[in-house]
């Protein structure tokens, strides 16, 4: 299995205390240390790194730890790999263009032999993961759907609220999925949220003795949610997801809670 | 305009003291200082890195002087922005999937209007650049043509070869571009390449005082080839690439040169 950090924010955030207490579990407080991979959105751009190191003990990682990424979308990805060779390509998060947009996936659980199941269009993995497979299968679903981007973004995120059914009814399977524009995550059985608003306070991460005031490092209108596999830190209240939820977060919000 | 570097390899080689010494033109010893990207091929895989200031002063620049990420095939690029803003979707190597491999795409150059010219397919650029636009006409002809891998790759190149015409005719393109299988070049105006093999001597950095030993790094098997705008070292003799010409590279060895 594998864990997922997601994070959406109203104003570039830097996210590097997620990330932080993420790769700690990349092979020293948990056994995820088969690679891993982080994607910043920065408008419609991205800069992505990942490294077929354990994150806990890897130099890309310890870079990261040091450098303030100021990004809107984040989606991080630790590895244990089940379905999938230890490669650079089955690394997630993965990433293909739709609509002239940058689209980022990661998925933490297991869908065994869904290959056979799921056709493929014209998106086709590169890797041999099941993870990569479901996401191009989703894209192609969506861009049959959907030629062009609809005006409406709420009847995107209706489709692929509908299309996940599939892969929730068939195994396990918990994923961040982003255009640029919202963050959107599924539940299977393991995923929790925690959104940080004014008055902020210190947090503390659970993985590592490392802590933030987050009043310091804020504005009164910064809105910033953070979604974790396991929660992160250990004196806040995150929310738990139920199995079969989907949430779409923009700017920080929660704009849509599917369930 | 911009610069481009690329190397082809027949063993995993660490390319970082050409790399350094691109970067020093991305604001120190030449002007490309508007953000620069590099992408490293691990087989199918990659991992890349890109950032939008100047490459010579640049904290994920530096990290990667110091950091020996052995790789096949490398393409990179330091930008003077001329069309497209300053940001990340605008920064090369661009990166798309055809055929479930990776194809990277950097380009120096000038193609002032090539969008209202060139039909674009189903690969639709995510910046404004001249550059991006070509990648995405390029990899849909190429589809076009062969909708699976052709298994003869000549005719691979050929296709591309007689495609890059309509650009090379058009106005200043010279580019790098690759499957992950081969490393391509097309020449306008600026571009070079030098290929080391046994016996291997040292080399010195035109745009900073750093040397290396290749007999120290290398086994006598070793075969790498090395192409940049302008030619990266003082003691070795780079090939000056003519106007119209095309080489392809696999494994470090030039076996194609159109002209």
């Amino acid at each position: 299995m594998c864990q997922l950090m997601g994070m959406s924010a109203n104003v570039p955030t830097d996210a590097r205390f997620s990330f932080t207490g993420l790769v700690e579990r990349a092979g020293r407080t948990d056994i995820h240390k088969d690679g891993w991979g982080i994607t910043f959105y920065q408008g419609k751009g991205v800069q992505e790194f990942r490294d077929l190191k354990a994150g806990s003990d890897c130099d890309v990682a310890n870079f990261l730890k040091l450098q303030c990424i100021k990004s809107d979308i984040v989606i991080s990805h630790i590895r244990q790999a089940n379905v999938g060779a230890l490669t650079l390509e089955n690394t997630h998060p993965f990433r293909r263009e739709l609509w002239g947009e940058n689209w980022t996936f990661a998925h933490n659980g297991q869908l065994k032999d869904i290959h056979s199941i799921l056709p493929l269009g014209r998106f086709i993995p590169i890797g041999t993961t099941d993870s990569e497979h479901i996401f191009c299968w989703l894209l192609d679903q969506i861009e049959q759907a959907f030629p062009t981007r609809p005006e409406d973004p709420t009847q995107l995120y209706d489709f692929i609220y509908a299309k996940r059914q599939q892969l929730h009814e068939f195994d396990v399977c918990n994923f961040l999925l982003s255009d640029g524009h919202a963050l959107i995550a599924h539940c299977s059985n393991n995923l929790h949220w925690v959104t940080r608003r004014a008055p902020f306070g210190p947090a503390l991460l659970k993985d590592i003795q490392v802590s933030v005031d987050f009043s310091q490092e804020t504005t009164p209108n910064d809105v910033v949610t953070v979604l974790a596999t396991q929660p992160l830190t250990t004196n806040e209240t995150w929310e738990k997801m139920q199995p079969g939820q989907m949430v779409v977060f923009v700017d920080g919000e929660l704009i849509k809670l599917y369930q």
